[in-house]
């Protein structure tokens, strides 16, 4: 049995279905500017651009900024590869498009899961989403998180070692009392060289019916589940 | 109405009743250790030593220390002081006496009265307890945190302003949207000052049977309701 204190959840694509919440934004957006364009192909290229964005960051090429402010960033910059004049859009609508990202959909079992595991465990983010951006999905999305770790309080983006051992550091706990959850690989992975426990969960749709990556466990991981209701059984909770 | 979205809460004697909780841990230790001293009164003493230990940290005459070592570091003084000779005490039991401070009681109306609130606003501390301390406590006493502000996300101990103002910026809103809950008109005050809203809660049992401050409202706060409960009521939750 897992003898960890705090089960620190990777939230986008492990928590909530960002794919299909985003291109429904998305459709809305299109829609209302008669657009033809594919809106999850366009929820894939914003994607596209997440990682980037946070590269300029970890590399100290800027100074530490939220997540939201790069989703805000990456959002002209999508529209503007795809032939929109943003210019000629407003603030407010991109804003609001931008903050489509707090209104993510939990997967099905993820709700009943967390309510579960919050039982015996602190449950949280260790997300690369910022505190106000992790509260307002908890609203839309009913997610009982008891804490939001992850990028934001220890201002560090994962993979960066910061952000999973600032995470065990808030909680005032070891790195080996706290568990990574988490559809991907390279996420457990950076997690285990920290001294973190590390749980899988695999999230076979999280880029469409054509995945081809995290399909299976790729480490000996701590524990793997189909989904959090699964881990809820698999730790007694 | 009172158009917030945030219900920063003060927490020790506005949420949770921390004399009678403290006490009570005190009064098993003094048990233990077969000394007449009254646990109250040492509770009060204890607490005597809150403000200037932190005062330390607001001067700039130590760095930035969390609140659970400055609990630690007061209760040795304490002891000393009440004639306990603090090295013949084993490191556990002063550390899992420290921590007392995680378990502290909620008043009567608080787990209900935050249910409701939570409904229709994030509520969260706004206190000067560390993160891992309130989630403790919240494992502890029940309390439905949407997310922990206040010291140990801004570096700063109120009634310093970045303890509020950095607690509304760490929800990424203005403070006019943002209401601090409290118990303390001194408290209420350095909010105002800031630019939050305010809502006064007296708890005039917080210091015990002959409490002499705080037991009214000293300035015309946004809104003054009895408890937790009469705030839901107030605020249409």
């Amino acid at each position: 049995m897992l003898s960890v204190r705090f089960l620190g959840l990777d939230v986008f694509g492990t928590v909530v279905d960002w794919r299909t919440s985003i291109a429904r934004e998305l459709n809305a957006f299109l829609r209302r500017h008669e657009s033809d364009l594919d809106p999850e192909a366009l929820a894939d290229a914003w994607r596209g651009l997440y990682q980037p964005s946070m590269e300029r960051v970890r590399s100290g090429e800027r100074p530490w900024v939220r997540l939201s402010v790069l989703h805000r960033e990456t959002l002209d910059a999508v529209l503007k590869q795809n032939g929109f004049d943003v210019g000629r859009l407003s603030n407010e609508e991109l804003t609001n498009l931008a903050r489509g990202w707090e209104r993510l959909d939990p997967w099905p079992d993820s709700v009943e899961g967390l309510q579960r595991l919050k039982k015996r465990f602190v449950i949280g983010p260790i997300s690369n989403g910022n505190v106000s951006l992790m509260v307002w999905m908890a609203k839309f999305g009913q997610l009982p998180w008891d804490v939001i770790a992850g990028a934001e309080p220890t201002q560090a983006y994962k993979p960066q070692p910061q952000a999973y051992l600032g995470s065990a550091a808030l909680l005032d706990l070891p790195p080996g009392e706290v568990a990574l959850v988490a559809a991907h690989n390279d996420d457990l992975a950076a997690a285990r060289a920290c001294g973190l426990k590390t749980i899988f969960i695999p999230r076979p749709r999280e880029h469409g019916p054509h995945q081809q990556i995290d399909l299976t466990a790729e480490q000996d991981w701590d524990v793997v589940a189909d989904d959090m209701i699964a881990l809820a059984d698999r730790l007694n909770c």
